[in-house]
Formats: structure tokens, C-alpha cells, sequence
């Protein structure tokens, strides 16, 4: 019965209960789905789960599922398949497809290439409405986000679109020529797919077409696709951000997961020794004035705190493309002048809370200064880190925020330290 | 000839112009932007720069801005519009749009009302797809994103949908009644954005009606609302990891920003300084070894990177809905599981390092020990605060982290020097 009732789901909903079922249960329902539905059902599941299925399957129910599949759905599977799967469909496919396929599988995951489909309905500029509409009743169903049909010349050069809207509210009497809008957004395979769903945002786009170098309609891109793109592409910013490399699987192993995770506390480990070394070097200091040992991860903390405010600032304002050359100074200035104010209103705080603690005047003012000069530095590193990763054609969104903890920590222990060594012990 | 350039401009692109220029010149371009262009871009900029904008506009301007747009549109801009302006707003409308326009504005942000627009294109079940046709052919044009028209009877209540794709497939003579579809998504305006986000993305919809509990058809959300809500939601996501209460305009004044700073930065101050006093009670400890002040920010920091990483996992799989009360006593073991491996290996790498510092194998014990408890720690605080929060209704994204930091740092201070008391001192 159970099978009964996964017929009668959407494919989406049942990658949605694959997602939330343990390992165990969930190739239990996996065998229960019907053989013809394999397809539809793993490109919607996350990548990880799709592994996990992919993994059960033999090489003839991995090819029957791809069956079902249109060529850019399977050049999305196509890095889970294993080759021998590949090459079966390779050679099943007609020469189109085959092609189509290849082409698909050929660019990046971040392009527009790897967001396309190939199911754009196309029409000729030298026809009537009348035609187009005759043209149109022949289809079963046209395809998903069709919003506006392509007009080619006879050697598939882009024209430009006709929107259904403009064919439905028209006589039928009128040629396309006469409609056809030629300026419209066109995307370019090798365009950064990123670029492509700020068009999408920007002009609130259902589909657009794809045209390469030689001016051919290859494609076209449709909105659900660039709304799984912006999906992925904010969780991956997440996942980045705590140091996790790719999404886990939930129930997946804890040797996999662990490994997921290391890299990130490997290089933490790292920052974190040298620091520890810095504070080392000043043993001396501490061992006559052992207070310092309980403050200085003050210094440091609310200096890596801040510093991370500026970097999300300013990594936010790199994606919306707000920051020029002439704006980067100002902003400099900017993220100097607000550490300075919290330096001066939290470094008084700070200082107070020291000197309360252990009435050295003293005391209080190295720990004043220590937290201005050591937002400072927050400043200018929570700024130059994205600004010089972003030069250097990295995505600022990863990494900075270690490289950014690494100086605020050593720098703060460093400033704090060496100022109590200056004026608290000679 | 700049205004002529802005004026071949889309509004949106405009909107992107005045977001990266510094307040002086955004204000100089915006004098420039022909005044029955205002509403539209007002619309596109991001919060901060509409404040900004509206902030040197006349009652007058405002409300020529406003007449240009629809009433979901100045149902958006309600919040930042001076209270005589939307008087003067309520009484120009007619009485429908003054009804559509309280209704829009009476929705919180993240419901399914705040994203409604009005402009649905209804029909009869009982007539024929011919005398639709003729009907759609009296209009200018339809309304944007109109992927299917909304069937209803007498009494507006909703029928069913009419994809456009089935009204160009299918002969005219045929009714409507033959091709509705009843079973279509539908939303009411009371449920949450985040749902109807949901239900975009899994079944790939450009259009869904929303319907009111007497079951009248209310309004429609469109998917270029929806891809705005996600990029919003994404965006609120990132910025309130790092304590950043709303979206910063780069070019806003000091003060300003640093306003929107300081929340955090006190709430970090008070764990800082908790953690400070914990240090503080050891200090007798910490004076006959020293080596303890330079290791234990180690102790404390992975913890707080390792318990960070599981909080990010959670947060994400609540999101996802993956997460039910028999796969949290699941998740908790793995996650410990996890953290126990890596407290065995970053463990022992710590109390490596540890011994080669200072040749003491009961420090080097202690260390490894340190850091075993603290990530167990870790783990359980990181899965444990955002399914509390979850439960408690509240969004587990903000606040989780704090909270987890000031546990894994007084923890990790209070486990590596109540160890070192007792192995290395007693
Ligand atoms: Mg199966
Ligand atoms: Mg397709
Ligand atoms: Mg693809
Ligand atoms: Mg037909
Ligand atoms: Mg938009
Ligand atoms: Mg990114
Ligand atoms: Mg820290
Ligand atoms: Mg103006
Ligand atoms: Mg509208
Ligand atoms: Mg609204
Ligand atoms: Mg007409
Ligand atoms: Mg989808
Ligand atoms: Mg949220």
C-alpha cells in the first residue's frame, strides 16, 4: 500500500522523504518506487542522498532510469554514473541527443551551459500568428516555463522571442515579424551562471535563450532551474562559512562526515598554535602578572568579531557589485572610523572591567588600548582579506573568515602582551 | 544626456546604479531619473537606499510615486512612507484598491499576503476555450508571469487553473470545464513565505492562486516574488551569522552602522567576560605553570569551530525538514561520535605539540584530554541549542552561535584548567 501511495506523490516530494529517512529505511522505500519513476526522482534528490542510491543500483537499472531523462537532466546525473552506465547511453542515444548530451556535460557546474535545456519551442519571423497558433495545437503539451517562443532563421540564428502573451492578446491575422522583439536578455553558454540569475532577478525572467558565438540558438534557461542554482548557491555559502566543504548527508557515515570536516579544524589547529606560540613568547610577562592570562582572549574574541562584521559587509556588497575603486577607500575609511568609535566605547568598558577587577590604573588602560588598536587591525584585515581574494579571482566567502580569526588572535594577544611587557613590567 | 541615458534604462538596472554610488552623487542621479519613473525604481533598491531616497522627497513626490504602482507594490513601500503620504494614498483610491491595498498591507513580512499581487486573469468554467481566446484578445497585454489563468464561479471562488499551455494545445470548441484542473497548488495568505518558497521550488510553479478560508480566489504569488524572498532570506541568513541586524546601505554614516554593530558586540563582551572570570579562578594554578595561559586558547577555540560546524548541520536540516524525534537521538550519537574521533586525533596532535613545548607528559595528558571533553562538549551544546530554539519557535539561525561560543570557550577554560589543577598541580 505503501507503493500504492508513493505512485501518487510528485517525484519532488518523494526525494523529499528520501532526504529525511535513515540509510536502512530509505533504500527500503527506494525499492519500493516504481522502476520508471528512478530517474525523475534522483536528480531531485540532494547529491549526497543521490550517491547513497546510486550506489545500489545495477548498471541495467541505472541505464532504464536514464531512459526516462532528457539529455541536460542526464548530463546533471552524469558525474554520480559510473562509466560504463555513460557509455551504454552514449551509444543509445540518437546523433542529436548524443550531441546535445556532450555539449551539456562539457561545461562547468557554475555556468549557464550547465543550467540550460534543450526544450525551446522555435518559430519563423515570415508567419502569422494564425500559423504559430495551428503550429502549436499539434504539441501534446509544450514544454515546462514555456513563456515565450524562439524565432530562428532557417540556419537556427537567433531572431529574437515572441511572448505567448503577445500571441494570445493579438488577431491572428498579424505576422510574427511584426511582434518579434529582438532586444532581449540572451545568455551565452560560458556566462557565469551566477550572472545569469541576477538577469532572472533583475528583470523577473521565466526562461531566456542561450545563443553561442556564432549567433545559434542552442538552448535556453528557465527559472526553476535558476531558482535551485540561487538555493544550492546560498546553502554552499553557509556550508562554507563553518568550514564544511560540501552538504552532508545526515545519515551518513562518521568516517565520511568526519572527513568533511577536517580540513577546517586542521587549519584552525594550525592558526591556533601560532597564537598560542605569541603568547608564549610573552611567558615572562605572565608569569609577574598573571591577570593578563585571564584577559587577553577579550582582546581577541570581540576584535574577531567585529573584523567578521566587516567581511560579511563588504563580502555582500563584492556579490551585489557595489564596490568600485574609488568606494573601497571611502569604505576604508568608514570600517576604521566605526572600530575606532567601538574601540573607544568597548575598550572603556573593557578597561573598567580590568581595573575593577584588579585596581591597577595601569592595567586598565593597556587593556583599553590593546582593544582599540586590535579592532583596528579587525578593520582593515575583516576589509583587505575579501577585497584581495576578490583581485585574485578566489571567492572571498571562503576562507577569509580563518585568515581573518588567525590575525585578530595572534594580533590581539601580540598588541595586549606587548603593550603590558612596555608599561606594566620595565 | 546621463537622464536620457536613464531614461532607455530598466528600473531595476537604475535601482543597481544608485546601490553603488555614495549618498551625494546617488541623490544627484536620482534628480535626474524623470519623476514617473520614482515608484517603480523605489521598488527595486534595497531597504537602506530607499530610505535614503525617500528621506529628500516632497509629500507631493511621494505620492505621484505611488501612482504609478500597484497596491501590492505601495503595500511594500507602506513601512517607509511618511504616515500623510499613505493618507493621501488611501483616499485616491478607488474603493476595491483601497480594500486590496489594507488587505496587502496587513500581512507580516514572511506570509504568503506579503508577497501577493492582484493581477490574475479569472474566467468561467462553462464557456469554451474559443470565447476564452476572445476574451484574452480585448487586453493590452496580460499581466506578467501569467502562466495559467484562474477559474472561478459567480462568487469568486476558486475552481481550479487553465494552463495556457492547454489553451493553445487543444481545439477551440472545447470547454473549459473539460481541461481545468482541480488539483493545483494553492495558497492561503496566512501561511508562511517560506512554505510557498517551498512549494515553488519543488513543483517548478511561475504562478499559484492564493485563496482565503471561504475558499475566494484573493490574489496569485508570482515566482519573481518568490526568487526575491529567497535571495532576501539568504542574505538576512549570512548577515545575522555575524550579528548584523539588518543590511547595511555601504555608504550609510558611522554612526549608523555602527548602531547596527553593537548588539553583538556587547552580547559577545558579556561571554568574553564570563569567560575572562573563569580563567580567573584558576589563576593560582595558571601562576605555578604558565604554559597553561599559552595552550588553552586551543582547548577552546576548536571546540568552538568543531560544535559550529554541527550547529551549521542542524540548522540546515531543520530548514529541510530532515529532522524528526527519532533521528535526533541519532544525529546526537553520530555527531558525538564524530567529535570523539576527532578528539582522539586533534587530541593528540594538541598534546603533542603540547609535550614538545614543555617535556611534561602529564601536561601533554591533560591537553589531549582538554580538548577530547571540549569538542564532546561542543557537539552536544552545537545539536542541542538549535533544536531548542526550533522547538521554542524561534529561528535556530540567530543567536545559536553566541551561545555555543560562550559555552565552548568558559568550557574548554574551566575543563583544561580544572584537569591541569588536579593532575598537575595537586
Ligand atoms: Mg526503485
Ligand atoms: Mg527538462
Ligand atoms: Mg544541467
Ligand atoms: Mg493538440
Ligand atoms: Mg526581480
Ligand atoms: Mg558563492
Ligand atoms: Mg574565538
Ligand atoms: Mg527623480
Ligand atoms: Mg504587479
Ligand atoms: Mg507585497
Ligand atoms: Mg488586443
Ligand atoms: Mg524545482
Ligand atoms: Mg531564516
Amino acid at each position: 500500500e505503501l507503493s500504492d501511495k508513493l505512485e501518487t506523490l510528485h517525484p519532488a516530494d518523494i526525494a523529499y522523504i528520501l532526504e529525511a529517512l535513515p540509510i536502512e529505511q530509505r533504500l527500503i522505500v527506494w525499492d519500493l518506487v516504481k522502476a520508471n519513476r528512478d530517474g525523475e526522482i534522483l536528480i531531485e534528490v540532494s547529491d549526497a542522498v543521490r550517491e547513497s542510491l546510486i550506489a545500489t543500483m545495477s548498471r541495467e537499472e541505472l541505464f532504464e532510469a536514464t531512459e526516462q531523462l532528457d539529455t541536460d537532466e542526464i548530463a546533471d546525473l552524469a558525474p554520480d554514473l559510473p562509466q560504463a552506465v555513460m557509455r551504454d547511453v552514449f551509444k543509445s542515444l540518437p546523433v542529436e541527443e548524443r550531441e546535445q548530451l556532450r555539449a551539456a556535460m562539457s561545461y562547468p557546474e557554475d555556468c549557464v551551459g550547465a543550467l540550460m535545456d534543450f526544450d525551446m519551442v522555435t518559430i519563423r519571423e515570415d508567419v502569422t500568428l494564425e500559423v504559430v497558433s495551428r503550429y502549436l495545437r499539434r504539441f501534446d503539451e509544450l514544454p515546462d516555463h514555456t513563456d515565450q517562443l524562439f524565432v530562428v532563421d532557417r540556419e537556427d540564428r537567433f531572431k529574437g522571442v515572441l511572448p505567448l502573451n503577445l500571441l494570445l492578446v493579438n488577431e491572428p491575422e498579424l505576422d510574427v515579424a511584426t511582434l518579434v522583439k529582438h532586444e532581449t536578455v540572451t545568455l551565452h553558454p560560458d556566462d557565469q551562471a551566477e550572472q545569469a540569475a541576477q538577469a532572472f532577478e533583475r528583470y523577473d525572467l521565466v526562461s531566456a535563450p542561450v545563443v553561442d558565438e556564432d549567433g545559434k540558438l542552442v538552448g535556453r534557461v528557465t527559472v526553476n532551474a535558476v531558482v535551485d542554482f540561487i538555493r544550492e548557491e546560498s546553502e554552499t555559502d553557509l556550508l562554507n562559512q563553518a568550514g564544511l566543504r560540501e552538504e552532508e548527508d545526515i545519515f551518513a557515515s562518521v568516517w565520511k562526515s568526519a572527513q568533511n570536516r577536517w580540513m577546517w579544524l586542521a587549519l584552525n589547529l594550525c592558526t591556533a598554535f601560532f597564537a598560542s606560540r605569541v603568547i608564549g613568547s610573552f611567558e615572562d610577562t605572565i608569569e609577574k602578572f598573571v591577570a593578563l592570562a585571564t584577559l587577553m582572549p577579550i582582546v581577541a574574541g570581540i576584535a574577531g568579531n567585529s573584523g567578521n562584521q566587516t567581511t560579511t559587509i563588504i563580502i555582500r556588497s563584492l556579490a551585489l557589485g557595489q564596490i568600485t575603486q574609488a568606494s573601497a577607500r571611502h569604505l576604508l575609511i568608514k570600517e576604521l572610523a566605526i572600530s575606532g568609535l567601538n574601540g573607544l566605547v568597548w575598550g572603556s568598558v573593557a578597561g573598567l572591567f580590568a581595573y575593577a577587577l584588579y585596581h591597577s590604573i595601569p592595567l586598565g588602560l593597556v587593556m583599553a588600548s590593546a582593544m582599540l588598536l586590535n579592532l583596528l587591525l579587525g578593520a582593515i584585515v575583516g576589509l583587505v582579506v575579501p577585497l584581495a581574494m576578490q583581485r585574485f579571482g578566489r571567492d572571498p566567502a571562503i576562507g577569509s573568515s580563518v585568515l581573518l580569526t588567525a590575525i585578530t588572535d595572534s594580533g590581539g594577544f601580540f598588541i595586549f602582551l606587548g603593550l603590558a611587557t612596555i608599561f606594566l613590567i620595565h
